[in-house]
């Protein structure tokens, strides 16, 4: 199959599901359905636009392509709608999630490839394409990144961003290499969620006053 | 009028206002008074600046024209002398915030135009500039973005950005085009705060642990 | 004594300190290492990418050198391991942190001059340099910023980098300049932590019902 056409489908899909976390998120905050349409695009566009801010590139997705805002703001209005079902399709909902997120790595490493970059520029671009915009939702709900807290996530991330680099590096088909990326991390997230592996917490206890 | 007089006329007294706010914000958390100074500069030219990021223009306007800094910073500061009156003066503020507000979207619109973009990359440019010097500020104060919680705001941004683009689409003479989007949007958002209307909240409870 | 070389190490050494406070921040929240990790680098590179971005200047240090990022997340997991000897080590810790952020202070502004801009505009990037590096962590950590409500920090940054630039402007030799004003900030901040010098807080207390 073809990669390009894998990582599209998954990368639009991948859109579409950020977006829907994020309103997800802004429910939680009891947002207006405005508040809703603003988190839920800047979660979905927001890890490629600080990608896009620290390697210099222009222009970013969602001014070439602006159409793709009203994609995502329906999913997010959907979401409003179903809601109440959420819990019942959250495993889904992980799973698209996973997908979406190790799609979002692999697409930003490569536009750092394009642009001329070499493997560490390409991995932080891949890591921060993936992971940034649910911080940027964290930072606009007033909360701390989740990313930085639960199951394995920001570390499925740069995981994969090295295993699609190395791949690469030693000149293995692309095709091959990008499905065989999309599996491990796909597994990597699920069996981390499912088994609630976690990266070791750094615990620092405040003894003083520090005002 | 000539159009381009009353845009800058207002967008110079829309960056003092928005500036006052970031200083009121401030003085809510009981910040130092250069904290106080960041803010207001911050909520000022915050949306612009975003605006300038992800249309990729410069330079941005506090570094072409530094010496609007010293005018900000001198109302934010006369704020902190006045803030005992500010209710007394709570309608005539938000008077001035509705109108600042339409004339960055308005200018934002512009800029993106004059960059050579089209209706849609304007409107969300428009909507940008007008709404994101709030948001930043209320990042900066630790709290959730007040545009999206309380009466109309962004949405008469957007509302007004389309209205000016259609207009202009429709080749309406510019000082027509500008005045008649100002009155709109001005009178829509004194109406929406005088009889509190709002956009439908999304209220989504977390029924189960989620950790 | 070559002031390249002063401020060379010095901007290393800030690099690594920013970096260990981002960790710091991180340990009190209880985030993951890896949520250490990105505070700590965020933290670190944040003011010189804020710089940059308002300057539209490029590429960003952590681009052209990403293996400083391996020196300063090296430091951050040491600091994890030190952390329990961290009140004692306070002071010296308080103390390259005051001389870090005065060489970021007098490298940003260099910056700024090296791309032909005036000194209004070089004492913002200056001062952007400075501070918004542990602005950025405590956005990222859910928490007001920390220098817009401690003793003087901000402060520090800006009346050093009008000393600096003063001291130009009237042709002093560079390296009388650089270490002059490396020594009068350090004094100054140092003078503020012992005897707990503020600048005077904006209060503003919210008397009636605002939603």
């Amino acid at each position: 199959m073809d990669p390009v056409i894998i990582l599209t489908v998954l990368f639009i899909s991948g859109l579409i599901v950020e977006a829907m976390t994020g309103a997800i998120a802004a429910g939680e905050l009891k947002m207006d359905l405005f508040g809703v349409l603003v988190v839920a695009n800047v979660t979905a566009f927001g890890g490629g636009v600080v990608r896009d801010l620290i390697l210099g590139s222009s222009p970013m997705l969602f001014i070439s392509k602006p159409e793709l805002l009203f994609l995502t703001s329906a999913f997010a209005l959907i979401m409003v709608l179903i809601a109440r079902y959420f819990d019942k399709l959250r495993w889904a909902f992980l799973a698209l999630d996973a997908l979406g997120m190790i799609t979002f790595t692999i697409v930003g490493a490569i536009r750092a490839q394009d642009m001329g970059f070499g493997m560490g520029v390409a991995s932080i671009a891949g890591f921060t394409t993936g992971v940034f915009g649910g911080i940027l939702r964290d930072i606009l709900c007033n909360r701390i990144p989740l990313a930085f807290q639960k199951e394995l996530y920001a570390s499925v991330s740069i995981v994969s961003v090295w295993i699609y680099l190395l791949l690469e590096h030693f000149g293995l088909p692309m095709s091959f290499i990008v499905i065989f990326t999309l599996l491990f991390g796909f597994c990597f997230r699920m069996l981390a969620l499912k088994y609630d592996w976690r990266v070791p917490q750094f615990v620092y206890e405040v003894n003083k006053p520090r005002n």
